[in-house]
């Protein structure tokens, strides 16, 4: 078939969105027409050429939503007209990963869709002169139609709206999941979230969800201030306020350091300013942000050995076909809240002008709506 | 009263044995008399002057064991003739850090102690000319009688020879209680202890009476071996024998990364190898060893955001008036082994000997027995 879709031709280029043959799904595969899907910080970090593993021409894109439209031979549990998000963790429930009780990251795809492939060694998608396009993270939210394995799909509530819940495919289960699946907060706790972006946004309502009792925000730019305080931030810091020493100055809010903190930026100054703000003892901190190719995080040993730990989470800890549908249903239970995070609503025409917004830090999240 | 002593006059110097004043014990505290002591690390540490911490003329020791000779006013769980472990890491069961469930670092003495001092200010040893003599690390056990807080003191089995519990007051807790109670390693795990001291092997009994399946020792010193495997190592690796990555022969031998890796060294290189050297997904490194000063850890961010977990252990997160007791009734019943690990013993007055035999690699643990 034929599909519209915004393609990935060159690093450094603007996406060209144009018309894409693609063929139609294998054994274990599944075509969805895709509702909606969100732009995120990693498709402008491939799209930008920082991305050491980027490859071209590609059609990107990763947090959306749709419909199935059609199934290939051996797929048992989706059908044509069931609602999913694609899944770029993907959660086969058969491999090491999977069966272990501590880690999310599903490997049974890993290399192909590491090489923008399907699991079979080929892609989909071509131009119309036959010239392959690849994948992108098993997704390709960014073509009106994709085909994904089974396993990279979550079904989920068929009346949530999908310009809404596209949003669940990266940002709402990082943010929300870094607290509950890998942090495990509990009620009471005291938590620093780095970063009122998409992803921090999220950690706080996240926060608010498990019972913390205080949430500090931190970020340089104040304008961040009244959409962190509508999700759940207690208190706010702006590093280039604070006269003195940052991590003093968070112990000293916090009452001896936080129970928990959480890095949304990248940035790994910040990601040892989290560390360190942790409390003595048992203080634990989270990196979510990811940092440019080759940089490194740093602290004295005697940070952890005092009581301090450090760890990092993907996708929230999420096994996404298990998690997702969940946090689509708090949604629509109003646990959790996605709509004012959603800032701007574009046509796949104008997703470039997404991509400008998130440049400018105009927009939380930039939608697609096809 | 007066007793015999090794004291620490000045930084860089050997100890030097003389008689001693020391005061009776005031409200809550117990005058001890030592009849063992472990000569550990962290003693060295100080008395080279490396530690910029240390303080001078003190009496170092913090691995001892003895006989309650008589208690200050308001003590109640300890009363003269109880064999007891000093503990540089108290346990009041009052404070935030010891109603925590998560650490084991009690701070109600912390300022007090780090200065030298009883928990009053001052110090109960001096000079026989009156010139005070600091305490250290809260024990004093190179002090043939010493005064302690009862909250720094394990009552223990008094069947159990001094000369090998003295080690369970640091060395033998540090490196088995890593394993129980900050790792928590389950059954069947695999695990890398880098460096086979007396940290290391007692890391590896750890990890036996635990049920890890395979138990992987790095040492730059390939004489090591014999007494690691009588301990319970399983495979043996010396970095300068391994041609190319030794993180990649570690991921490679232990198939995909170990589930936990110990860093039994201080040395900061080694600690970024055992967390690499960790699995994928839920490998966690725990950092025992003790770094010079200013010497920092890094690693890239992507190692934690892919699922491992970087610690550290403080006096193996044991809470001692707890723990040690038990400890010591696992060596009574045999559960764990001491006795080949102290290769020397020696009297007070030859103690700097103890002090050559570290320097020269050629003891594991040696003991002063009063
Ligand atoms: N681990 C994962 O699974 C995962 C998934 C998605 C996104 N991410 C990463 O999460 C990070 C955050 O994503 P986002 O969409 O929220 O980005 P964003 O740009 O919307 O938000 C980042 C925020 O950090 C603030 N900031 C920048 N530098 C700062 C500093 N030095 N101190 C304090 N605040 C600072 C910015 O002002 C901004 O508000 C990115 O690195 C992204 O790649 C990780
Ligand atoms: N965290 C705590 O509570 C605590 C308590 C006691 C001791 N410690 C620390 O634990 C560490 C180990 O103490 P120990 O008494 O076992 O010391 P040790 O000197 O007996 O043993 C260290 C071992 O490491 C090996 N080694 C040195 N460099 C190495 C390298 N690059 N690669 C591999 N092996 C190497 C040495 O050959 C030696 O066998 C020290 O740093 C000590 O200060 C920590």
């Amino acid at each position: 078939m034929r599909t519209r879709a915004a393609v990935a031709l060159e690093a450094g280029k603007p996406l060209e969105v144009m018309e894409v043959n693609l063929d139609g799904p294998k054994e274990g595969e599944v075509l969805v027409e895709i509702k909606a899907t969100g732009i995120c910080h990693t498709d402008e970090f491939t799209l930008s050429g920082a991305d050491p593993e980027g490859l071209f021409p590609a059609i990107l894109g990763h947090e959306g939503a749709g419909v199935v439209l059609e199934v290939g031979p051996g797929v048992t549990s989706l059908k044509p007209g069931d609602h999913v998000i694609p899944l770029y963790t993907p959660e086969c429930r058969e491999c090491e990963y999977c069966l272990h009780p501590k880690t999310n990251l599903c490997q049974s795809i890993r290399t192909t869709q590491g090489k923008g492939v399907m699991p079979d060694g080929t892609s989909r998608f071509s131009m119309l002169d036959g010239t392959p396009i690849l994948h992108y993270m098993g997704c390709s939210t960014f073509s009106n139609h994709t085909v994904l394995p089974e396993i990279a799909l979550a079904k989920v509530n068929p009346a949530a709206p999908f310009d809404k819940i596209c949003y669940i495919g990266c940002g709402v289960t990082t943010g929300i999941g870094a607290v509950i699946n890998t942090a495990k907060v509990e009620i009471g706790s005291r938590a620093i979230v780095f970063g009122l972006g998409g992803i921090g946004l999220n950690v706080i309502q996240g926060l608010r969800m498990a019972g913390a009792d205080q949430i500090v925000g931190v970020d340089i730019n104040s304008d961040k201030i009244p959409m962190a305080k509508h999700f759940g931030m207690t208190d706010f810091v702006n590093p280039s306020e604070v006269s003195g020493d940052l991590v003093a100055h968070l112990v000293d809010l916090t009452g001896g350091g936080a129970d928990y903190t959480f890095d949304a930026t990248g940035n790994v100054q910040v990601m040892r300013a989290a560390l360190e703000s942790a409390h003595k003892g048992w203080g634990e901190s989270i990196i979510i942000g990811v940092a440019p190719a080759g940089a490194e995080i740093s602290t004295r040993p005697f940070q952890l050995v005092t009581g301090r730990s450090w760890r990092g989470t993907a996708f929230g800890g999420a096994r996404g076909r298990t998690d997702v549908p969940k946090i689509v249903d708090w949604y629509m239970e109003g646990k959790i809240e996605i709509d004012p995070m959603i800032t701007h609503i574009l046509s796949l025409d104008d997703i470039n002008k997404g991509f400008d917004l998130m440049h400018a830090g105009e927009s939380i999240r930039s939608v697609v709506v096809y």
